[in-house]
This record gives C-alpha cells, structure tokens and sequence, in this order.
C-alpha cells in the first residue's frame, strides 16, 4: 500500500482522477474522473450490481431523481437534523465546523461549551466567536419560476420552491418501495437497490475523494419481516465480504467490522456494523450495513398518509416490513480497490510503480505493442493481435510509444495485468512473448492460445 | 406505435417509469425509473458506451463532476445567456413562459411586443402583464459554509459560493480537455465522450420524459485538425444513423435529418443537424450533431489563461482544434425506443400490447416457467433451465404467477422475446416450449439447444 500522495499524484498522471475543475483553480470537494478513472468506477459499479442484482433473484433495481419533493426530507428527519455546527470568526469572518477546530467536543457541542475551551482561530489567530449555528449539509436550489430577487427577498416563492440535491440514495429507494410492491409484487425478504450520485455540503472537504461533496453511493434496502431480521442482517453481512474479499479483490485482514454501540447508533437502529478499512492515511469508513426497523416506511407512511404495508401471499398477514440497509460510496471503494492494489518494488535495481488489481478490474486487460514501431511488417503483425483480442476482452489497448521497457513501466502503474509483444519470431511462428504485471515474468505463447 | 398515454401507462404499470416522487404529490419535470426501466435504460447506455467508446481507438471517457467550478458557466456563455422569456400576471401572480402563450413569438421577444399582441393570462383571464424578465434555466446552489440567512440576505458570502448544477455535460468534457491532452498524448481527431446527468429549470416540463428538468446525457466533443471537420463531420454523422438504426433499433424511415439554417444556428456553428424522431405526439428533436469551430476551446483559453493548443506530433505545428459534437438525452432515446417498440395487435380475437423491443435492449432475454406451479417435478426441471440460461445470458426472468396466458401477456407487455415453458414432456425428453414474442409462434426446443 502507498502513501495517499502517491496514490494521488498517480491518479493524476494517469488519467484516473483529476481535480474537479481543475483548468480553473478547481471546485473544492469535487473531483473528475479521466479515461482510465471511468473505467474502474465502471467496471466496480457494474460488478457491484452484476452480484448484488443481476444475479440474484430477491433484488430490484430503481434509478430515482437527484431532486425529490423536499417533503421527502422532512419525514426522513434530514430537515431538521442532518447538520454540523458552524462557528464564525467575528474577527476575520472565517467560518468553521466547532468538532474539527477543537478537541473532545461532538457534533453536538454547545455555544457555552464552545466558548469555554479557549479556541484560537485557526485563521488570525484571535479568539472572538460567533455562537455555533446549525448548518445543514443539504445543498437547497429552486425549482420553478423563481428568481434571484425572490430568493434574495426571501419571497414567499422563494421559499416554497425550495429543493435539495439527495443527501444519500436510500430515500430514492424507499419512495419508490410502494410503487415496486404494486407493480412486481416481490415476495419478502426483498431488496431494492440504487446507484447514482448524493451531495452532502461538507464545511471542510478532505482527503481526497474521502471526504468530497458529489459522491456516488450505491444503497440496497433490503425488506424483511420484522421477526426474520437477525438471519437476514447475517447473510447481507457474509454478502459484504465476499463483494469487498472475492470480487474486489480487498485483502480481507484490511477491512474490519466495527460494531457500532448503542450509544453511537441512530436512535432507531437496533445494529450497525461500520466495515472499516486500512486506508493509507489509517483506518476510515468503508461501508456500513444497519437495522433500520421500519424507521423509513413508518415515517413515509405518516408524512404520505398512504398505507405501507405489505400483505403476505401465504398467510393474509399485513405488516409493515423492516429494513436492513448495505451502503457503500463508489469513491471510498475505488480509493480502497485503488490503495491495495498500489505496491512499489524493484526491478533490475529500479524502483518500480505496479498496480495489482484483479483482472476484472484492471482498465484494460491486455496491452498489445510491436516490438520496433518502424517495421511495418510488425506492426501489422501486432494490429491483427489486437483486433482479435479486443473481439474476445474489449478492454484491450495498443501501445507503440518509447521503448519496450518504458511501455512495461506505463502499464505497470495502470495496472495491465498482460503485456503481449509482438516480434519477428512472431511472424514466422505465430507466437508472442506475453509478460505478467505481477511477475514481469515472459513467456513465449501461440497467439491462437492468448 | 402507440398513443403517449398507452406508453405513459405501460410505464407505470410494469415498473418502467414513476412519476419523481410519486408517493408525495410528485416534483414536476421528474422521474423515477422503476425495475424494468432502469435495465432497459442502462443497456441504452452500456451500448452507446461501447459502440462510441470502448469498441473504437480514438475515443476516451471522463466522468466529470455536477457542481463545477462558476467560471465554466461565464466562459460557455450560460450565465448571461442561458435564459427563457418570464412574464408575470400581475393579477393572479402565475408566471409564464412568454414564449410558449402566445404565437408568432420567440425567446428573444421584448416587453414592449409581447404587451402589443393582448395575450389573456391562462389562469384569471385577465390581461395585466408584468415586464419580461431573463430566466436563466441554471439550477443555482451555494457552495461551502453558507447559512440561508446569508442568501436571503444577499450578502458577499452567499453571492461569492454560488454554484450551478451543470445544465449540460459538454463542459465536462472541454474543462477536461487538456488533463487529457497531457496524460493520454492522443493523436487528432480524437474524441473525449461522457455520460450523465444534466439539469434544466424548465418553466414549464411537458410531454413525459421528452422535457423534464433532471435528464441524462450522452455527449462526445470530438476534436479535429481545423481543415477536416467536413470529413469528420460526415464520418460522425453516418456514425449516429447506425447507432440509431443498427444498435438501437430505431426504424430509419421514423429519423428525419434537419439541416439547421444559418440564421437558427448558434453563431459559432458553421452547421448542424437536429436528428428529429417521429414521437407518438409528433415529431421532436431526439439528438444533435453540430459543429463548434474552436469556440469553446478559445472560451476556455480566455478564461482560464491557459493554452489550449494542441502540437502535432509529425509536424510541430500548434493550434486549438476544432470540434464536432454529437449529443443525445437518455430519457429521449428510451421514448424513442419505447414507442417505435410499442405495438397492439390481435390474438386468437383479444387485443395484444406488446413491446417489439430488439434482443439487445429487451430488459428481460427470456422468461422461464413450469407449466403448473402446484407440480413440484415440473418447478424443480424448470428452475434446472432458469438456472443454466441466467448463466448464459444473465438477463432472465422466472413466472410461475396465473395461467400461461397471463404470462404471455405479461411478459409481450414487457418485451421479452422469447419464452421458455417446463411440461410434463419436458421430464421425459428434456425439451421445452419456445413461444417467440412477435410471432406468437412456438416450437418444441431441446434443453442444450437454447
């Protein structure tokens, strides 16, 4: 594992992750992703919903709105409760979050206990602050006919008109539950999954794609009845491991299972489980697995006024399921897929830059090059390579920059598990010599085995 | 093709798509896609990106993010221009757009002759306007530590964090231009391609998912040699028509090429075609091919200062290319392969809705049941056969609900080209019914031959 510079100055030299609008300063706590980027996030996004939905039959997929009726974040509680306190300087106007700039303090910190600690500003170094204020992270917008001076007037347009981008999917997929039982009529257990991208405005963005503001989550609400929970929790939680260990590829002594204390859950959840996981910079929240009761549905229900029961096929039975909900950030997953993978070691007694990832993440799976770019022969040789393995993998690419040994090096660090050249023997024999990422190990193959 | 309500119904009615947050009222120009619409519209997408990215040797991906830093949306020209006419009722306080209630205008009319054409307000019926007013279609939100008081109080910090959704990917695609240039060295023409969500505060959204105010784009800028953009223009073109007609399906006779006149063109444009679809209401824009000079590039140059100049690797000459753009919603292609598939006809005498969808696109390959659920022998033979065709084609759906008739039914309503049913014969010869979607038609198949 490397440190989270070189991870990042990789991610940037490659192509994988750029700052987000870099070319004009940048967007802090945002992040683009570049060519070989796209494809990891792809290529992870997709395995996640190949086994937690293609391949199963208990799982439906939704892809909901970034803008919800904001009535959806009253009844889930985001409202009035999805903030950190804000403090401001009164001297230099800098503004901060109170837990971050002091030690021993909660989200929950008071003005008085605040101002009992003795905080200088971390700016002017001065200690005259503002009482703490709730800031709630929901980015708002206006939807409609609504224009800056409504807003800036604070009109009543204005504030009808209010909306928030997603703070996470989960509301997308419990919105959605109702219309999913009255047109599929899923038998229980039963989960809905969703993909796509939250905003959550973080007062200090950090981290790298940690801790940014436009994330992408990928949620299952898993549906259950109430008195089946326990068994349920534990097969969503063998499924999280196998993912993160046999489809990620995540060395399973990284990722730990932190139960959360009661004390530390949301009120409504009887457990939580945090996977965290060896990040570079420590030890960081991965993913999380809770029982939510039937908190969601039961606030849906009374702020919709519609039913949300669901009615046994067998017994007649109506009840409103519970939840059990696996959530993961796409980005903390490519930055955990990313960190593994990452190795320095030496080669001929040069220091050498490999990424390791498993064959079905790797960008491109086979790199195909002529040995010499000025022979034409050879490189007409390596085309017809590279066509036929594109036709069998897609994720092939050609390479016939530098020398041979700088091409190694380039794939290496993207992480191209093969490396096929092809030379003159080549177009006597029909083979070529295939060299392992791992291993720079060489062997001479047929090219009809590749 | 069928009447927009009939689609509009069968969206609903088989978890294609939901009204956005339905369960709450609903947030006009929003929509949820359910089970079967969120497959169909990620294979819409998975073969755009195969067939424009992953399939071809000159493009690449980026994944930009939604919030982007304020000065991409001044040097695109969006935040002084980006705007429709708004006209208030003074009577009633309703706000329309000025252009959509009277005739013979367009988004460029003034007060003065919109005042002169004695439009009644939609609403009270009286005619008492207000001036017209810009409204820019930009989502706008605040970035970072700012308090609702800050906003409503238009004070420094709130006009200093103001950030937009991105009313188009495109700019994704240009502020990462040169990140690509410098990582990936690619060789003119080369194209950068991306793919998701863009946002539009329409004033008023219509017509289904044709118009909404949160949609998904598919764009690629594709950057050429100044003095080949005609050959390249033309190459992309043809590119569109087989997208379109090969891969999508779509029939060739419902695609009329628009060549944009000179007066309607943006002024940067030297020509652009709007491929306009024969919808069920009519005929609409479905994509867009136009050519943009350097306009965007020299925009960004400007801007940023920074040079945007390409060097030709054989030459050494320098310039900024010059690009051609193809550019196509998401939810507009899933309209357009909805209701080119959409058909009714007559079976045994019953009237038949069935979506003609192509195998590639069809959210479900096949659909497999036992004859009679109550027979444990013939569930166990057929869930043998689920089991083998999902590992082979993934996509596969299991029915044992009703009678075989209503299976049919269903599953004709939800495009699924073939099904595969389990009898009694089944047991002794290991051969199934395959009852094909269009024709109606069924044969007696051997297991392995499927």
């Amino acid at each position: 594992m490397g440190k989270l510079e070189d991870i990042v100055s990789l991610c940037k030299r490659r192509g994988f992750v750029f700052q987000g609008s870099e070319v004009y300063g940048g967007m802090a706590g945002t992040w683009d992703f570049g060519p070989l980027g796209v494809v990891l996030k792809k290529k992870i996004m997709d395995e996640w919903w190949r086994f937690f939905v293609e391949e199963r039959d208990d799982m439906y997929g939704v892809d909901a709105a970034i803008l919800m009726n904001p009535r959806t974040w009253v009844a889930s509680g985001h409202t009035a409760t999805f903030a950190d306190p804000l403090v401001e300087c009164k001297e230099c106007k800098s503004r901060f979050r109170a837990d971050k700039i002091a030690d021993g303090i909660t989200e929950s910190v008071t003005t008085e206990e605040f101002l009992k600690l003795g905080v200088k500003c971390p700016v002017c170094g001065k200690e005259n602050w503002g009482p703490i204020r709730k800031f709630n992270m929901m980015f708002a917008t206006h939807v409609g006919a609504v224009l800056p001076e409504d807003v800036a007037g604070d009109t009543e347009v204005a504030e009808k008109s209010i909306a928030y981008l997603r703070p996470e999917t989960a509301q997308g997929i419990f919105t959605n539950y109702k219309n999913i039982v009255d047109t599929i009529y899923p038998t229980l257990p039963f989960g809905i999954a969703q993909q796509g991208k939250a905003f959550r405005n973080e007062i200090s963005p950090r981290d790298f794609i940690l801790r940014d503001r436009e994330c992408s989550q990928m949620e299952i609400e898993y549906f259950v009845a109430p008195e089946t929970w326990e068994e349920n929790f534990e097969k969503l939680r063998v499924m999280q491991h196998e993912f993160l260990e046999d489809v990620m590829g995540l060395p399973a002594d990284s990722i730990h299972e932190y139960e959360v204390p009661a004390d530390d859950r949301a009120h409504y959840s009887k457990r939580t489980i945090d996977y965290m996981f060896d990040y570079p910079n420590g030890e960081e929240e991965l993913m999380g697995l809770a029982y939510r009761t039937d908190f969601d549905l039961m606030n849906i229900q009374r702020e919709s006024g519609k039913s949300m029961e669901y009615r046994d096929k067998m017994t007649g039975e109506t009840f409103v399921p519970h939840v059990i909900e696996p959530s993961i950030g796409v980005e903390r997953l490519f930055l955990a897929v990313l960190s593994s993978a990452y190795t320095e070691d030496e080669v001929n007694g040069d220091k050498r830059v490999v990424l390791k990832l498993p064959e079905n993440l790797a960008p491109y799976r086979y790199c195909v090059s002529p040995l010499l770019k000025n022979k034409p022969e050879l490189v007409v040789k390596a085309r017809e390579v590279y066509e036929l393995l594109r036709k069998k993998y897609v994720n092939v690419t050609w390479d016939d920059s530098g020398n041979i040994g700088k091409r190694y090096r380039k794939q290496d660090e993207i992480g191209t598990p093969k490396c096929v050249v092809v030379d003159f023997d080549s177009l006597s024999d029909d083979t070529v010599t295939v060299r392992e990422r791992d291993t720079t190990g060489q062997a001479r193959i047929k090219i009809v085995e590749l």
